[in-house]
């Protein structure tokens, strides 16, 4: 099997799982609790804090843990807007995912009024005219093409027009140096299994949490700002992926730069035609791939019949035959946008399996039977 | 170490834990995503959401997962209330856990009226005077003293009024039968670490889902009422710990109650003034015990030293020096109230370590020191 759909989900990394086990066995103590028992387990949070905020530069008490980064996009647009008036005014991009997306229009239901930013044929928003916005959401790393914002810059304008900014950086965590602090984002989300850690975590960097309501109600967990009962054994496996991934980035990044150059220039010499969707400046490993006048999802299923994974949309969307809404935005044709398939390479992927997947993708084209 | 502490989390039933690790190694796909190497996840998916709907006698549609107790509470209470006019209004008990109280307070400053129902001196709610009320959120069994509410009556009663009716089961599912289609409830709250299965993960039933506007919003999870990927690990330890816990329920509980009069009987043969909290029909395992004129937090930590984990208060609020709204509705005078703590036996104690823990509290009693 090639697993090539690392932009849906990754492989839990081995060490991230080792050091969950003691938190899954012997030291199942509540970290609110006082008694000595607890005190491995409360250890270990404040330890996994740590690591991940030093590993995008904030500090610890501006990690707030959360149960996936579908929630903690949610508790910025929904939480922060809840607290205030109707007339609070968002923005974003026309490109994000449904995780921004949704929580805007379930907003716009309740009277708020939310501007959507559009973005040119790679996928980057075009103009941030930000007056009168309270709040801007603007995501780091598309999940489909890839493409990059100029997160540093948009949120000067947003911080220029006096409006809050976040940023939806699940895909870009442990993936791209991040440096918050000189990012200045107020808000940043993040989701451990896109980064090697488990699923069913995930993180909020809040600037200033002073800024940030509640949006999951109870126990006084996360310093107050979000209840429930710890999830140890998760957080600690989500901060040993993360600080894993960041301690050898640079040789991810140019690792799989070096599979991608690999498989396009095999497509290339493939005669097949096909544009590459998304920015130069994407994330690593991410490509997405339309195919003139090809049917993307029975390309999937080809693939799949040769023991390779990859994604026809955006991963929560794969099931839905409509063009995706990131393709549509970048103004792609339908001719193209029906053909698109998304590889999406990780760390552990070979150039052996590179050249398969290239391989495999010319064979099915070339077969009479397709 | 003696572990007392069960209604605070429990361990990580090892069933559980072995039938999780293959999907935390191998079996990583992406449960959402149609190719074949996802099949496992899906599987495992589908078929936990069948046991967990089994064990309670609903139907797999009905069960959604979540991340906790506490989401599953903020999901229905304040997702159902921000899907209607503030006019819309609540009831809860005065004794619910914080996951219920403080998004019915966090609904109240957003306009809306909530009536707390108060209790008698054992816990149980009064008088279900429920006119007007839209819906009606009354936990199953108190998390502090034990109290099981007479749910099928007040259930009825809410309908009667025309009202929802929500119970937060956090500490009973695992430990008691749980009929759902006979109590006729349409939302209850569940939380696996309860019953021995892992931290972050939780469920909702929901017996209407139409009724049910989604919380969180995102991909299509969960039929389209959970945004997120799915939790598969967690979902399927779950699975395998409830379904253990329900198949030697009869026996679980009989050793526990046992191991409450063995504990009761050995404290009263100590010479021991204190008061039992709670009513006569608690869950199993649940000894909520108050001290003439003592401290609990130094209680406490006198039986940490000895090795004994138990609570002083609910385990969100450990910390907390005041006494509990709980001890407090139920009109327990200071100088019991301040000598509070809550003895939660699991079904891995035994009757050597429930005689060690009176053994213990009888010698910190009577030690001059204290």
């Amino acid at each position: 099997m090639i697993y090539a759909d690392n932009a849906a989900t990754t492989k839990l990394d081995e060490d991230a799982l080792n050091a969950m086990l003691p938190f899954l066995r012997e030291n199942y103590g509540n970290a609110s609790q006082s008694y000595s028992f607890s005190r491995s387990s409360r250890k270990a949070l404040k330890e996994a804090r740590e690591t991940i905020a030093s590993c995008i530069n904030a500090t610890p008490e501006q990690i707030l843990f959360t149960s996936c980064g579908t929630e903690s996009d949610n508790w910025v647009i929904k939480g922060v807007a809840l607290s205030k008036s109707v007339d609070w005014k968002i923005a974003t991009s026309c490109i994000e995912h449904h995780a921004v997306l949704r929580p805007c229009k379930w907003l716009e239901n309740k009277g708020y009024n939310v501007k959507y930013l559009s973005v040119d044929s790679d996928g980057v928003v075009e103009d941030y005219s930000l007056d009168g916005i309270n709040l801007a959401s603007i995501m780091f790393a598309n999940n489909e093409i890839g493409t990059l914002q100029p997160i540093k810059r948009v949120c000067e304008k947003a911080h220029a027009s006096g409006a809050l900014f976040h940023t939806d950086a699940v895909q870009a965590v442990g993936h791209l140096e991040i440096d918050v602090h000189d990012l200045d984002v107020d808000f940043l989300s993040a989701s451990a299994h896109k980064f090697n850690g488990p699923k069913g975590i995930g993180f909020l960097y809040a600037k200033k949490t002073s800024e940030l309501p509640s949006f999951m109600n109870g126990g006084g967990q996360e310093f107050g700002f979000r209840a429930g009962t710890e999830n140890v054994a998760s957080i600690v496996g989500m901060a040993v992926a993360l600080k894993k991934n960041y301690d050898q980035i640079e040789k991810n990044k140019k690792h799989l730069f070096h599979l991608e150059n690999i498989l396009i220039t095999q497509l290339n010499q493939g005669d097949v035609e096909f544009i590459r969707n998304g920015s130069q400046n994407h994330i690593p490993g991410n490509v997405s791939l339309s195919f003139k006048n090809q049917d993307g999802e029975a390309l999937q299923h080809r693939l799949d019949f040769e023991g390779i994974c990859v994604s026809t949309g955006s991963a929560c969307d794969s099931r839905n035959v409509q063009i995706s809404h990131v393709l549509k935005a970048i103004g792609l044709s339908k001719d193209f946008a029906e053909g698109t398939i998304r590889i999406s390479l990780g760390k552990e992927n070979t150039e052996l399996e590179v050249n398969q997947i290239a391989d495999s993708i010319i064979k099915i084209f070339k077969s009479q039977s397709y």
